[in-house]
């Protein structure tokens, strides 16, 4: 609040002058170089070993300290609406992945390091507006989605009922089964899966043909729910089109009666002239 | 009949009362809540044994019990209209699985006791309305479909007759080759099989090739009649919305037709007017 | 000629009541019926052995004897004329296959006898619009086609040359090349074949990622040229209503430059009016 | 520059009479079938060896000496603009390929001389705007190319991480990771591979599941960035069709207005005849 009254009033305080700083042209670009060396290096330090790794370590380390510095300087100069833009989170959450203490337990967790790589999609605006506009597409697919989910579930606990002692390795028991079946949506390798089974169970290709043709009809509808909303993207353009021409067609039909009006005055005007004239 | 004078008078017969008190909002509600309770039961039923199995089985008796009543008294409350309405027989038909003997020769019935877990999607408007929308498309795709399933009958016969005795675990009869014709469409193995048989029969890869560019065209032609039904349901709207710029024109058509009605008027007044003037 | 002649004048040939009796409803719904028929019973030929095969055979010929029948009084029915219809044509090259000798070596023609089913197709007006609807797409697919085959030609001779040697059984000669890389466009077992030639020729990478690109990219074309082709006929539609609405934009200017007229002859008449009104 | 001028003083320079020789309709389609022979020359060379090899050798040095005269002609004829016309330069690179010296090292390179035959592109107009249209929706492709770039990178460092050691075969090095995540988004054998690492680290399955997620809605949103190009085309030329009736429109505009222009001259003419009359 004193901040805009301060910009206001044409002074500006050290937070305005901070956050023009990181604003400034030269300095986004050295972040982004410095996103992408990162990267290079990341790549680099899983092809050497020896003193060469200790040199891209120590590298990396320097890298992920400026991220460090470059994101408490903007989250000073913003404060808490800091908070309040997704990308900015985003930033903090996968530069404070490398900061989490590497234990044995945590692995996984220093592998997840590289997704820092991933600054370089917040850092460049078109890379940006593709994401947004691809989770602008999700909320669409929602309801599909669900009910895909729910299909999988479904056929899941079916699956395993039926076929688990037969062919364990894959439907075992549940999360197995939802994983086979994840395999077979994809359409990958479900005829060995459906032979192993069928020869046991002759008619368990009711199950298969089954789920092959729902899923994919509802997968189909995904696919078509993004396809649509693109669409309708365009449509809606036209539609500001068309809204353009309604005001036209306004535009035409006032003047319109402007004109019937003109003309009646004019008539008025006649029968009052005509009047004296025929007397 | 006579609920509706009934409700029409003011007074409400017992059978009103009970709908009103199934469409109460908290009763949907729990409704629903019984459904996911139960899809978590049947699903965890699956992954243990001994006495949680016991405790397991007897919570989904119990919840079953709860869907026979509350079906029982949809029923009672809408009598035979229960019947026209396909998402009440659905409700009826995935629950009334359940209620089947669980005799060895239907222990596969018994496992489509989890079909009862959809029941989600007819207590989800949105979901139930995706449904809707996906069964509105099949409709589209019948030609289409038929055209496939002739296809493929077709490519099974001449398979059979040709691959039989080269390939039996493949091609061994007409259900076996009409299986593997539906794997060779969804993409899978069909290399292997392929090449199975043309290491006997070294031209039968004419018959392959052509049976999956054919099979792909014309599922192409289907995801195409969905994709085309969807956009047709926007070009629908823009229809629509050209009607109604047809109908501004057809209304700037009729005030032009009285503009000029009254300029002929107009003269006709100058006409008549004119004469004692120029008399 | 005279048949027209005749039909003008009231008379029929034996021509015109043949076609008529052929035309009848009752008449074609039997030739589909013995279609299906024959469909069920060449299909039944394949899972039968011994007595019951030779009843089948019997069927079918007497079957084929119908049709052969048919097809001959369709042809001195309608004449030459007979030889324009592309569907009376495919019906004459289906029931003809069954007709040609059994010898050996066309044992292949005789499984194409069952050809004599896609018979359907022609005498359901549905299919025939859709199949009608699909070869409609292929001229638009031509262009695109042409470089597919380009590239798969080219790919293949340079695959031949490069994994030759390394990989006879999937690239030793021209044609095994073909279909090996029309299986890699299908997107089957491709990784297989690539990881067995990367043995011997590690940057073999680079020709598969490259042809996997090019052909999915040219297949996705191929798609897009279906759909568009499809939207390009709503599109059509939409186009034919813009037309209707430039016609009636066309009759409001005329009617304008009508009320123009009227104006100006209006002024014209008050003006020949009030030269003698002033004086 | 002087040529224009020769050309516009009606004299033809020698190199305005060699282009019009080169653009002769004899010799452009003598180009096309030396292109098509070609190219089955270099099939053949593939299919045979000793003496007819030889043959077909030399006949391909001598197709490949018309090309090079041909090109040589074509660059005399048009100068330095030859290297404006993509269409040339690339006719030019895969004929020069052709004359790189056949070492061992550069054996690879001798088998792209068959990139030769891809001259029918540039030779036939037809196949031209077709890969032209291609290349003009790769633009509308890039940011989601680029973005499915940058998840494969992150993807292959975190896989090459976690599964190096146990996987090798497919994790061993980024490369090799790369490939096999290529391989994974094509949709294939990826189960084998998934199945290969879950032995050793049960919980694989998220990051397969996520990749095989976040990629394949990358390549779908590709997809449709291409449909939607094309739609888009389409949606042009209905937006000029727009354009031309807000032309009409505006036309009826300004003859509404001329409308009440000259209805207002007429009731100031009669107010001025008015006057005399009343007085």
């Amino acid at each position: 609040m004193d901040q805009e009254i301060g910009a206001l009033a044409g002074r500006r305080t050290w937070r305005d002058r901070l956050r023009a700083f990181l604003e400034q042209r030269w300095f986004t670009r050295l972040v982004l170089g410095v996103i992408l060396a990162n990267a290079l290096v990341l790549g680099a330090e899983t092809m050497v070993t020896g003193a060469a790794l200790e040199v891209l370590r120590t590298v990396d380390h320097v890298m992920l300290a400026f991220f460090v510095v470059e994101l408490l300087l903007r989250l000073v100069a913003t404060g808490w609406r800091f908070f309040r833009d997704p990308w900015a989170v985003f930033d903090l959450a996968v530069v404070g992945v490398a900061l989490l203490p590497a234990t044995e337990s945590l692995s996984a967790l220093r592998a997840l390091r590289v997704l820092r790589v991933l600054r370089v999609v917040s850092a460049v605006p078109a890379l940006r507006r593709v994401v947004d506009g691809l989770l602008r597409a999700v909320p669409g697919m929602g309801a599909v989605g669900a009910l895909l989910v729910l299909v999988m579930y479904v056929s899941a606990v079916i699956a395993t009922g039926l076929f688990g002692r037969t062919a364990p390795e894959y439907f075992g028991d549940l999360w197995t089964t939802l994983f086979t079946l994840f395999q077979a949506m994809t359409g990958e390798a479900w005829p060995d899966i459906a032979r192993a089974v069928m020869t046991e169970h002759p008619s368990a290709w009711i199950f298969f043909v089954l789920y092959i043709l729902v899923v994919s009809f509802a997968v189909l509808n995904l696919f078509i729910a993004v396809i649509v909303s693109g669409m309708e993207e365009i449509s809606e353009e036209e539609r500001q089109d068309d809204a353009q021409k309604d005001e036209r067609l306004d535009a035409l039909a006032a003047q319109n009666r402007e004109i019937l009006d003109e003309l009646r005055a004019l008539r008025t005007r006649l029968d009052e002239d005509g009047g004296p004239t025929a007397g």
